[in-house]
């Protein structure tokens, strides 16, 4: 009984929560980012991406201009304009997208090469610097758009030049004579070649994906000429495990090296393990999942710990301030967890994986749309963020665009495709994940069926499922990890479930209308008492959302606050943001009774205190009425 | 009625507490240092300072090696030499000290130039990279060898060398026609023109003093050729603050940049305002310092809270385990504190500079003596600092040497030179700043006379002065700001005396035997609530010494502890090292109830505790026991 994905052409979202967001990007973003990566947008950085696929197609002259993955910018906003079709079937994006694509033709070489950094910059060095160059990386992402604009338009036009470039790839890497025996340097391909897989049916996919898998960390290096010596040589700050090449894949048990990377990584992994049920490769994603969730993952679903790298560092480092927790590594997080749903559907996998989306996925965006985090730290002090040279990266505000462009696009083909985290399924059974609300025409029980689900997610616990279908089959209804007196009503009456794995399973057929209810608590969260960090103190939780503390809602100076966990608090609408809930706690505030500019230091006498209200606002939220301190984790009242 | 300095000469430090360092600095440091200053030791990093002396003075074949500044740690090592035989007179050491001087007669330049990194690798650059060059730099530090060599054996030679050189200097330097109106890149020699000044009457070093500081930050950088903006494209991560020179000096308010540069300059800033009495440096000088200790300083005396450019950061910014605090800059501040002495006898300077000296500086050197300190963190877990990318420079053990050698040396002067330290004078009283054993030989009400001081410093509060005078003369007696009713006994009975700005005055004559005597409580202190690195946590201090809690003492994870601030602490005797005093505070302990490698979050429950007692020790003995955890701040329980 294999689950698999449901065709994202085939799922709708439509949702009150995140309507605003998808369409925004669809009406706002995709044809902004269109604009930056035309380099036609005033006030942002000019992206250089389709300029260099211009000059690479004879159809403009000058130098390749920004990264060497710049072509993954152009990649990542087209996979995420044909999920946009899925939203709204607008003729300027469907002709946009077809001149890309004729660039591409254009671009690429007889023999089916296609990158632009390496066709125009360094035409010599093809596929000679794996560990750093990025060719597998851009052709990764374009293979997702390829697979993402064949399946939603039927066109085969992308994928038949994308189809060229995976042949000359499977050509030269692989073992035997010669052969480059390699692996990607920043792994991506993997989980695009097995999306390809899905796709089409086509072994050879699975075959290329499955070598890349298997050879990780196999051998002193990239390949004889980029061994750990000569690497550390050129990049003596990135050590092997950076690259997740240290020991043999099947060997690592920890989360290593550079987050987005590791998660990509993860990704890939389990749909080889899906597709090939290699027992091996299971078990490394478990203890790699296990490592990450149980001792390397912040509490909004942010991973790596330090700038420095971009990277994970050891067990609990989890500073709150200095940590990186790129968009792009949350956005691997979900597409991971997605992955071990379709591998083992535990719940306990839904509910990492909508934590990473609700929380520091949707965090990298403003409310506006347009402006983004790289990285989204649990706690800011501007002045600190602005001066200390630890705190890397770390912006205090949104900016409208980077220079090295991975996360914008990353959240908008997120939100586009969005549809594709809801449900899994096998043979006889849908998996329902997340409560958002959409239609989804899907194949079950041998017969067609159709779900139109309504969800209040995620300000109340409910949702309402309506079923049509040819044949009966079981619904499995997640349970979160959050939930309070999961309750299951068939047709208004209310029905008995079998739980298995955090999942309510009932079956139904055609006709029948399906209400889930639970109740959503704010709860206070701590953390392990070997994260230093979090020590005395708490985070607020609802449901899928953590909350956060923002200086403009209560004054300067957050870590005066001394918040009371054993006090109930209050979940209450607001006009913010168009209707949010807020979270009010009660706490204390140490008073600067007696404290001037001149006294850093003094004996200690208990501070004068006086009980306030805190107010607390989702995370993803933040930073969005100007800059300010924040906080996630507040000091707590003692015992 | 000015207060001056009595010679270090005539003041012979001898002290249960301190005789200990002294001797291991005289007996065992001087030799070893020689050493590696030769290139002799096994196991150090080669200094290469003789060797590029010898190269200059023709005696050696080869080239220049070690930072451009190398120099600057004969010199300092010349200081110290010069000074322990006040402790012994060797005469190992006085042929070592004459034969540097020899070597320097040799390198110096016809001209008087002397310097061997600009004579050996950059002879057309002399004078021509003073942002950098730390030409004036290590010419201070020669400069204050010299003075301390003449003054303790009456040789006019090293001095000599020195005056060709300032003299070379003071032709250069200066406003006017075909002079370099420009200042050091690296404060020192301001410092350094003052001792000489002091020492020799000669009005030249004043002038020359006086000028560097009051033209400092006057223009927009250190030359025409070495304005702002060049200095910055050739070091784009050192602003003008990084030097001290982003605004003229007197309209300078807080402390700015690398902290080292800070404590050199405030220190002859103050030496220059003493001896002009210029009334606008002494305001600019009150200003930084209220700053420094208002806003930037650590418990601990330490100073500069970030390891990027070593320097100040901003006010309250004072992380404990990602700081600088550099063994030397806490240095400057008791030097600068002791200058503040003489500007003014206020008992909170001495304060600043007891704390400074018995913490941050002595936690610079190892019991053994051959092991430092450069950074001096307040927290420390070894697997973090050993990882994290944000902890630059932070080392979890002390070493035995740096390539950047200028700590070691440095403490080593500082503890020759103790004796500098205790005592400020004017025509007709003397001022006791630290309760450290000693005898002193002093001019004053135009007699001789001489202390014989004996302390039970710091282990507890008391001290008794044997006075031996020509002359009746004012006693001053500093009363610590930790002291507990301060209590002063002439001949075994008790003296009322005049309290002055922290300071006990009363007239002793020939005969009289003074007794101090204070109490010490062991005291928990807490920072300014603005400092949210110390949000929640307590130290504890008794009398100068701030303590510490060591992994070998209260096992790992010292987070976990909740001291109860409201207490009692005991104070007891304990065999480490020889006898010392131990805190011994009442805390809980939480255990690690239901938590396990595979839970990072969980809602809020109470955790059970235990209570336990936590063992603390002074703080510059730490990690003299091996690798582990050490905490200063300790979470307090809640109130």
């Amino acid at each position: 009984m294999k689950n698999y994905e449901i065709p994202v052409r085939n799922i709708r979202v439509n949702d009150m929560f995140w309507n605003g967001q998808i369409q925004n990007a669809v009406e706002h973003v995709i044809p902004y980012q269109w604009r930056v990566l035309n380099d036609a947008e005033p006030g942002a950085e000019p992206s250089h991406a389709i300029a260099n696929f211009k000059i690479a197609a004879g159809e403009a002259q000058g130098e390749f201009a920004g990264f060497r993955f710049q072509d993954s910018d152009l990649a990542k906003w087209m996979e995420a304009a044909a999920f946009s079709l899925i939203y709204k079937d607008d003729p300027v994006v469907r002709r946009e997208m077809e001149d890309a694509i004729t660039l591409l033709e254009k671009a690429q070489l007889e023999n089916g090469y296609l990158d632009t950094y390496y066709i125009l910059k360094k035409p010599d060095l093809k596929w000679k610097e794996i560990s750093t160059g990025h060719e597998l990386y851009c052709a990764g992402h374009m293979l997702e758009a390829a697979v993402a604009y064949q399946q939603i338009t039927g066109s085969d036009r992308f994928m038949n030049v994308m189809d060229k470039l995976i042949d000359l790839i499977s050509g030269i890497f692989g073992k035997g004579e010669g052969k480059l025996n390699s692996v990607p340097g920043h792994e991506e391909i993997e989980l695009a070649l097995m999306k390809a897989y899905r796709a089409t049916g086509r072994e050879k996919y699975l075959k290329l994906a499955e070598y890349f898998i298997l050879n990780r960390g196999c051998g002193d290096g990239f390949t004889k000429e980029e061994s750990y010596l000569t690497m550390m040589e050129k990049h003596p700050d990135l050590d092997p495990s950076y690259y997740q090449i240290h020991r043999p894949l099947l060997e690592q048990d920890t989360a290593e090296g550079h987050a987005v990377r590791v998660m990509y990584l993860c990704t890939g992994m389990a749909d080889v393990a899906l597709a090939t049920g290699n027992k091996a490769l299971m078990n490394t994603l478990h203890k790699i999942w296990n490592n990450v969730t149980g001792k390397r993952m912040y509490v909004t679903g942010g991973v790596g710990s330090q700038g420095d790298g971009e990277r994970f560092t050891i067990d609990y480092d989890l500073p709150n301030d200095t940590c990186y927790t790129e968009t792009c590594a949350a956005v691997g997080l979900a597409m991971w967890s997605l992955r071990m749903l379709r591998l083992e559907p535990r719940a306990e996998y839904a509910d990492v994986m909508e934590r990473a989306l609700y929380n520091n996925v949707l965090s990298g965006i403003a409310v506006d749309g347009e402006h983004y985090f790289y990285v989204n730290p649990l706690m800011i002090k501007p002045d600190v963020a602005h001066y200390r040279a630890d705190h890397e990266g770390v912006e205090p505000v949104r900016v409208k665009w980077f220079g090295c462009a991975c996360c914008p696009p990353n959240v908008i083909r997120t939100l586009c495709g969005l549809g594709g985290y809801v449900y899994t399924q096998n043979e006889s059974r849908i998996y329902q994940h997340l409560y958002i609300g959409n239609h989804a025409d899907i194949q079950v029980a041998g017969g067609k069926a159709a779900l139109e689900c309504e969800a209040s997610m995620p300000w109340e616990g409910s949702a309402s499922i309506k079923v049509t279908a040819e044949k009966p089959f079981e619904l499995a209804l997640r349970i979160p990890g959050y939930a309070k007196a999961f309750t299951v009503m068939r047709n208004g009456l209310a029905v008995k479930t079998v739980v298995e794995n955090g999942y309510a399973v009932l079956t139904v057929q055609g006709g029948d209308t399906i209400e889930v209810g639970f109740g959503m608590d704010a709860v206070f969260w701590c953390a392990n008492p070997r994260v230093t960090e979090d020590c005395g103190k708490v985070c607020l939780l609802r449901g899928p959302l953590v909350y956060c503390a923002e200086e403009i809602d209560n004054g300067a100076n957050l870590q005066d606050l001394l918040v009371d966990p054993t006090a109930p608090v209050s979940v209450e609408p607001d006009p913010l943001f168009g209707g949010i809930r807020v979270l009010k706690a009660r706490a204390l505030r140490t008073t600067d009774d007696g404290w001037d500019g001149a006294t850093l230091y003094r004996p200690y006498t208990q501070s004068k205190r006086e009980p306030v209200t805190v107010k607390l606002i989702p995370y993803f939220l933040w930073n969005n009425r100007g800059e300010g301190e924040m906080t996630v984790w507040i000091n707590r009242t003692g015992e």
